[in-house]
């Protein structure tokens, strides 16, 4: 039999019933290290049979694929190891994620964290067990009896939701059998790392109309050193996250009364969101950006010019009803028609060409409360919106510009290193999602490319992730949990200026269609603010630090002089506190630190006595004695130069 | 017969039937000029009759009371002139109100400004015929007969609205019957002076389901000079209307397809607002303020514990269906529960008070679509908001501390001379608008009086104006047409810690429930802008003017010049333009000062060669030939100071 390699070699061998038995003919250690195989491009198990002329390629830990094989494997037998401790729970799915997989699991008395340890327990006696996972096909009917005989209900359901006809695949180890497309590992005595991390609730189905089921979150990995390392990795990824670290620090806050993804910024988030947004509003007029301020709200009337109103209508929060009201208003998701309806006051002329908008904007999602999360995913936020109405011969100039801003910003705040880049292009085989015009897409798409390599930067392409009106530069970045969202956007639109008829009157006296671009400089500034915690561990750059210095007495004998230094920092214009309670110093020092100030300013009897001030540096430690000017100009050049340290 | 004069002495006359006789038997002069009377308290005709003992007061021109009859009749000689000229028309109500009176008819064919000429002439017809104006008290049923003999649907509807066995007055001038309680001047030729100034539309009864009416405004005046007088006033208030001037100087536009009420800024006008709030901002940090961001919006069950959704239901903009929607949202019309919110997390010692929280807080109030004008009253606002969180024993100065920033501000703004205070106290006999604990009340009353009474400040008592929690302190503007809004408001409020259960620890370690202050330091920044326009005519002080400079080139050969120093200005923080297009000088100074810019530098070839400028300032001319230092110094000095003028 001749088979064809990975590498298009031709590989001969006699009597291969299935995929294990080449592995085995190329090599008994590949044999012994082989997860599954991809057999003519399909992934399948080991025990898959092959035929004369099969292309075959190996699956183990090394391939991509090879490592969610492991922890699919490794999710069966969690539920093996469930259901032989609590006999009456049901198990619904267990899918691999990033970093690992879980399994939704209906338990009759909800478990906890606690109940992890025994079940990990379980687990390690199947594994040890070495119990070969074996596959069948079998008819709809059948897997329904199976699953009825085990009193599986929500695999019915899956079944039954299957269409008539199916060939429908079980995995069976030892006592377990699951409903599962495979493929698996040959048995479970190949899993030599995992460990169970969270049990949190999840809707079956995700919908909140439907029981909460029990989550049980696992991963695994080849190797013990690189479960420890990943499992480190996350426990600092724990300190960082914006969602406990923001509300430990006092930076924002949530209320059930208020609602989910309605974040209520305390006065230390406040203020980060105002040194955030006075600075990019102040680089926006610096390059030639005019600011507008739009309603939040607008008549259902300006979301159907628009086309939010049938494309959108079911993400956007919807005041009164069209059957019963005169008016009815509709929350705003976007910014556009409101700048467009500013650009549209008045007649404009190529001279006028090209207007930069700008808007401090706040937008709002109507999206399930189940969804939110902390300052990342919210209902209402507020962006560095804007909007560029150009000529065509402008737009290059005009793009490279909203380009180097962001670029700009990215370095200001220190997320350059951590973005990556998105090139996102329509699918000309897509055509429903986006505006037909393929003329217009190639002249777009061609343009932003050419700028893109001539700039230099490295881009992966995102073929059907453009917006309908256009392609799109997405800047990406990852959370602490590795999570990949969109920090900010640069778009060409071809297409609105006409839909909202916009116009200006070129060198000819001709009226001409101007190009748009949508973009955002810093993107949505709890975002950003989310990102910046996480980054900085919370522990701000001194220009963006909602309190920059903290001064403490040393004693009783010094409380009025530390207040007088800080308020003369203050009125200096320096973001300072001061903290003169009659506790020890070492104690008002771990307080400060704490609260991540950068600069502790400490005030004892000498210091008093000669006006200097005694003086630490959160990140390079005590930086001894120094006269106030001294200090001043040593902070205030930080603060002017935005040290990232 | 013997009478009580209003002075309290005793007049005695003979054969007195009516008021008419008692004034004439006062004095032939003034029974000339008596427009009606007060018999014991009550507003009548001259031709009411008296009775031994009465009380009597003659109305004349000079009386409060008396301007309104007269323009009361003046309205009745409109609707008169209207039936004559259009006996189709149908009457329907005809009120007095500040500086005149309207009258609302069903015209069959609308009629336009351009009819008012004709009914102009045809009331001075009536005028000069000094037809009597003769009151009769009629049944409900006499009246009905009367008033369906004469077609008067609407005044069918009136008396069908009356209590059953009503006795209705009549007034009957000539072939004109109207349905008026009165009283009425006694004859149509004692009015002098008379205008109609506008048609516009109006339904019927203010409900825009009702007909469209069509209203005409008149105004009226005892001399043809004080009319005269009046009409250039507004005339030229028309030409300050922030309606107008905001729109034509490009600061805001509406838009019908956004909706009324949701003014768009433009980029001069979000330039006003980010300097204007940015000040705010700032100052509020100076005096201790902690700035927050909030949410706008939050479930219902949040505006239930703050009384909103049981009392405020029908002017909040309400998200969902609480029969339909899990969840319900509402836009927020008031700051005060999410400040509370962030009060209330973390325990509040009494070494952390006073707390004061300010906010640049966008509010939403769903009133309907004909109330809306300009940018004074609108549907979403932003404001100047902020709470303050004490002990009694800090509320006198926190009160104080408030005032002074209320009273900074209007003195920066120029608008201090334009208010005025209102100390407006609850109503004890109106017990269901207050939270009833009457001894809360004296206290904060008599604190807040003190408190005034120890500033100084002039104020006016308005019994009845408190809000439901706390007696305030309004401070009171009257915009270019003289309608009075409160511009600023400081409140105490004794209650609603209580309600949302806000509290510190005391000195001794008790719970203790905080008062607190609900304030704006200088109110909506909307209506602020609205009354800044109209304050200066647009033409703003320098530090507020969204341009402060606009540098013009001579010729051609000078236009790399104008650019390269407005340019240098603005890297300079001034907000300078450049207008270097190839017109006139004339003409681009003429644009210029159209567009109120308060400095306009001008650059001719002598200025080029020698590095200098020639300046001129708005409001006192030109003022020569000077280097950019020394312009620049004039400036910053100009900005730094918020120089008014």
């Amino acid at each position: 039999m001749k088979f064809i390699l990975k590498d298009g070699s031709v590989f001969e061998t006699e009597n291969a019933k299935n995929v294990y038995d080449v592995a085995f003919a190329l090599s008994a250690g590949l044999a012994k290290n082989a997860y599954a195989a991809k057999v003519n491009d399909v992934l399948v198990d080991l025990s898959a049979p092959v035929n004369d002329g099969d292309k075959i390629q190996i699956i183990t830990s090394r391939d991509e694929e090879g490592l969610a094989i492991y922890r699919h494997s490794c999710a069966h037998v969690l539920a093996q190891a469930v259901k032989q401790l609590y006999p009456s729970a049901q198990v619904a799915i267990g899918p691999v994620i990033d970093n690992g997989f879980y399994y939704d699991i209906d338990f009759e008395k909800a478990i906890t964290q606690s109940d992890l340890a025994d079940i990990e327990k379980k687990m390690e006696e199947i594994i040890k067990a070495d119990i070969a996972i074996v596959r069948s096909e079998v008819t709809r009917e059948e897997a329904l009896a199976v699953m009825k005989e085990r009193g599986e209900d929500y695999k019915i359901q899956l079944i039954e939701e299957l269409p008539g006809g199916s060939i429908i695949s079980l995995y069976t180890q030892g006592d377990y059998i699951d409903l599962c497309r495979g493929p698996h590992l040959p048995s479970t005595g190949k899993i030599k790392a995992f460990k169970l991390t969270a049990v949190t609730g999840a809707y079956w189905k995700g919908d909140e109309h439907n029981k909460m089921l029990t989550r049980i979150y696992g991963t695994a990995f080849e190797k013990k050193a690189e479960l420890e390392e990943y499992l480190k990795k996350v426990e600092e990824a724990k300190g960082r996250d914006h969602n406990k670290l923001g509300r430990d620090l006092g930076i924002f806050m949530t209320s059930d009364v208020i609602g989910q993804g309605l974040p209520l910024l305390m006065p230390k988030g406040a203020k980060l969101f105002q040194i955030l947004s006075r600075f990019v509003e102040d680089e926006e007029e610096r390059r030639g950006y005019m600011r507008t301020k739009t309603p939040f709200m607008a008549k259902s009337d300006l979301y159907k010019i628009s086309g939010h109103w049938d494309h959108y209508k079911d993400g956007m929060f919807v005041l009164g009803d069209e059957e019963k009201d005169d008016e009815v208003f509709a929350l705003r998701p976007m910014t556009c028609p409101f700048q467009y309806t500013v650009y549209n006051n008045g007649l404009k002329s190529y001279r006028d060409l090209p207007c930069r908008y700008g808007e401090t904007s706040t937008l709002f999602r109507n999206e399930s409360s189940g969804e939110m999360h902390g300052l990342i995913r919210v209902r209402q936020f507020t962006i560095s919106e804007g909007h560029l109405v150009c000529m065509p011969s402008q737009l290059e100039e005009e793009f490279k510009g909203c380009l180097d801003l962001a670029m700009y910003m990215l370095k200001i705040t220190g997320l350059l290193d951590d973005v990556s880049f998105r090139f996102s292009r329509w699918d000309p085989n897509d055509k429903g999602k986006y505006i037909d015009d393929p003329k217009e897409w190639a002249y777009a798409e061609s343009e932003m490319k050419r700028i893109l390599d001539g700039i230099g930067i490295d881009y992966k392409e995102g073929i059907g992730e453009a917006a309908f009106y256009g392609p799109k530069l997405d800047i990406q970045i990852k959370n602490v949990h590795g999570k990949e969202d969109t920090l900010i956007t640069i778009q060409i639109d071809m297409f609105l200026a006409e839909r909202f008829d916009m116009s200006y009157v070129d060198e000819n006296g001709n009226k001409a269609r101007p190009y748009i671009i949508h973009r955002t400089s810093i993107g949505c500034y709890e975002r950003t603010i989310a990102l910046l915690i996480e980054k900085f561990a919370g522990a701000f750059p001194v220009w963006l630090s909602p309190t920059q210095v903290k001064v403490l007495s040393l004693t009783d004998r010094t409380a009025q002089n530390a207040k007088d230094v800080a308020e003369k920092m203050q009125r200096h214009g320096i973001r300072a506190e001061y903290d003169i309670r009659n506790e020890k110093l070492g104690y008002k020092i771990r307080e400060a630190q704490l609260e991540k100030t950068p600069y502790i300013v400490i005030i004892g009897d000498k210091e008093a006595q000669e006006g200097t001030l005694s003086v630490r540096r959160r990140k390079t430690g005590d930086l001894g004695v120094m006269t106030y000017d001294e200090f001043i100009k040593r902070i205030d050049t930080e603060i002017e130069d935005k040290i990232l340290d």
